[in-house]
C-alpha cells in the first residue's frame, strides 16, 4: 500500500475554446451570453444529439410503449477513481435504474449543479466523459440545465440524471413478484466500486490495484429478458452494497432471503482493501452488478446467458423463502442476519 | 422600506415523525435503515403516488403519443421567498417548461442533494410545499432520490425536478416556427419573482409588498393550444428575464423582434424596487409568465383565453420582422438593442 495514486492528472492547461475564463464564474449559470456559450460550446458539443441541439427548453420523445423513468443525484468524492468518473457514473448509473425496471435506456436529461471556481477543464473533461459513455450506451442526452452557486455552497459539480426507457416486456419486475424458491443471482464480484472510490478518496494504492467495477448492466440485465427468462426482481446494489439491496428486497417482498457466503463472488484485492479499511464487502457499494431473481430452473440458462454477455463471474448466491430478512450462511455453517445498516459506511460513493 | 421580512419564520420545533434526528445527518443518504425511514416517511408520505409508493429503482408509466422531457436544477437562496419557496418551485419551473413545449404534465422525478445539519422540519416544509404545487398542477412525483453531502459541500438543499408530459399537437412549437409579422403576447407583468426574491435575500421590505409571480402557467398556455389558436413559439422568462428569452427566440429564429416598451406590464412596486436596486426590469426573472408567438389576426382571441385564464395583465408588446436582435421602442420613440447580458444579475435566483 503506497501514496501514489492509480489516476493520472488531469492537464488544466489545455485550451478552452467554449468561455474566456478558465474557471466557472456566477455568469456561466445566468442566463446570458457567457451561459449560453458553455452550453452551445461544451454541452451540446460533447452531449448532444439532435434534440438537444434544438436548444428547446424541453426535448420531445416518440415512445412506442409503456416507459419507465428514473432519476439520480450524483456526488461521487473525489470525482474521478481508477475506472470511471462523476460524468460516466452519471451515465452508468442511471442507465443501470432503467435497465432495473427492465427497460432499454433511450433518453437522458442532465443537470448541472457548478461551484463558482471549478476549473473549466476539469468540467470540459467529465462532460466529454459523459458523452462518451452515453454513446457506449446508445442513449441520448436529449434536454439539459446548469445551475452555478457561489464558491463554498457546492463541491466543485454534482450531476442529476434523469432516464427513460422503452419496456421491454408487459409483466412487472420488482420485489412484489419474488416467490418462494426463486434464486438469487449476482452478476460479478462485490465491492469493487466502493472499495476504489474509498482508496482513490485517501490517496492509498493497493497491490494488485483496485478498480471500480462502475460501468453499464444494461446488455447483460436486458438479455436475460430478450431471452424470456422469467426475471421476477432485478436490483443493483449501489450505497449499502449487497446486503442492503436483498433486505430491501426481503422486506418489499415479505420474504427471506438466504445467502451463502462462499458463493458470493468477492476479487481478493477487494477482500484485502475491505480487511485493512474495516469494511464488509458485502455492505461496500457496487456501480455495474445486479443481482437477478429468477425460478430455480432457470437458473442455469441464466449464468449462460450472463457469462456470455461480459459476466464471467456471475454465481448463484442463495435463494428465497417463506420467512422475514437476510440469512447469511458462514462457510462453516454458522447464520447471521444482514440486516440494513442504521447509519453509514461510505458516504459520498455516488 | 423596512428590514422586516414578508415571509413568517418557519416553526422549527414541530415534532418530526419520520426521524430519531433533527437535522440532517450523513445517514441520510447512506442507503440503510435512517434513508429508507426518511424516503417512506417523508418523501413518499408528501409526494407519493402509487408509482413512488412502489418504491422501485423507477416508475413505469404509459403515454398514448409523443411526449416531453425537461429537466432543471433550483437552488434559490433563499429558500422560502414571498410568493414561493424551493419546493414549490421546483415543481413550478418544470412544469412551466413542459408547457412551454406544449405538453400536459404528467410525471415529475425529484433528486435532492441536501446538506448535512439542514434542519429537518425545514425538509419537511419544503417537501410538503412540492407536493402542495404538484397536486395543485396534476402532475404526479413518480421516483426521486436522495443524496446528501458534507457541512459544507452545499447549500441546505439543492432540488432538480425532471418532468414528463404529453404532447398536446403534432405540430412543432418553437423558435424556428415564427414568422414574420407574427405577434408576441406576454401573460403578465414581468420581473415579480426577480424583485422578491432579491429582497427577501436583502431583507428588505418594500410597499405595496413584492411577492413573486411563482406559480403554474400549463393552464393559460394550454388553453391557447386546446383553442386552436396557431401558437407558433412558446417560452418562459426566468433567468435573464423578458429581454434574455426575446434576444434567444430572434437568435434561433433569424428573425428581429421589435418590443414597444410601453406595452410591456410592469407593476409599480417592481418598477420602484427596480430602480432602488439598480436593476432593468425586463433582465428580472419571472416564474410565473410566458411569451407566446401567435399570428396577428389571431392576437385577440389569445388575449381574451389568457385574460379568462387567470392572466389579466396579458397584453401584446410586439411583432417579430425580418432582421436580427431584439429592438426596443421607448415611449418617446428612441430604439434600443435588447441584447443578451454578458454576466449576471442576479444569481441564485432559481
Amino acid at each position: 500500500m503506497t501514496d501514489d495514486r492509480d489516476t493520472p492528472p488531469l492537464d488544466l492547461s489545455c485550451p478552452l475554446p467554449f468561455s474566456d475564463y478558465d474557471r466557472v464564474v456566477l455568469a456561466h449559470g445566468g442566463g446570458g451570453r457567457v451561459m449560453r456559450r458553455l452550453i452551445r460550446e461544451l454541452f451540446v458539443r460533447e452531449l448532444g444529439g439532435d434534440e438537444l441541439r434544438r436548444g428547446h427548453d424541453g426535448a420531445v420523445l416518440r415512445p412506442t410503449g409503456p416507459i419507465a423513468m428514473t432519476t439520480d443525484a450524483f456526488t461521487v468524492s473525489p470525482r474521478r477513481f481508477p475506472g470511471g468518473d462523476l460524468g460516466s457514473l452519471a451515465v452508468h448509473g442511471t442507465v443501470n435504474d432503467l435497465a432495473m425496471c427492465g427497460a432499454r435506456p433511450r433518453a437522458l436529461a442532465a443537470s448541472f449543479i457548478l461551484e463558482e471556481g471549478l476549473p473549466l477543464a476539469e468540467l470540459a473533461a467529465l462532460v466529454a466523459s459523459m458523452g462518451a459513455a452515453a454513446r457506449a450506451c446508445e442513449v441520448e442526452v436529449v434536454t439539459g440545465d446548469t445551475k452555478v452557486v457561489e464558491r463554498g455552497s457546492g463541491d466543485g459539480v454534482y450531476i442529476t440524471t434523469t432516464g427513460v426507457g422503452e419496456l421491454l416486456r408487459a409483466a412487472p419486475i420488482g420485489p412484489a413478484q419474488l416467490r418462494p424458491g426463486d434464486a438469487v443471482i449476482v452478476s460479478g464480484g462485490v465491492g469493487e466500486h466502493g472499495v476504489a472510490v474509498m482508496a482513490a478518496r485517501e490517496g492509498l494504492s493497493f497491490e494488485p490495484p483496485l478498480r471500480s467495477d462502475a460501468g453499464s448492466v444494461v446488455r447483460p440485465a436486458l438479455a436475460l429478458i430478450e431471452a424470456g427468462v422469467d426475471v421476477r426482481c432485478l436490483r443493483d446494489p449501489t450505497r449499502g452494497g449487497l446486503a442492503s439491496a436483498l433486505a430491501e428486497i426481503a422486506d418489499d417482498a415479505d420474504l427471506r432471503i438466504d445467502v451463502r457466503e462462499a458463493a458470493v463472488p468477492v476479487a481478493p484485492a477487494v477482500a484485502d482493501a475491505c480487511e485493512l479499511l474495516g469494511l464488509d464487502p458485502l455492505y461496500v457499494a457496487c456501480e455495474g452488478r445486479f443481482v437477478a431473481f429468477v425460478p430455480e430452473d432457470e437458473v442455469g440458462r441464466a449464468l449462460a446467458i450472463l457469462r456470455a454477455e461480459g459476466c464471467p463471474d456471475a454465481a448463484r448466491i442463495g435463494a428465497a423463502a417463506t420467512g422475514s430478512g437476510v440469512i447469511l450462511e458462514g462457510p462453516t455453517g454458522g447464520r447471521r442476519h444482514l440486516d440494513l445498516l442504521s447509519g453509514e459506511q461510505l458516504p459520498r460513493i455516488c
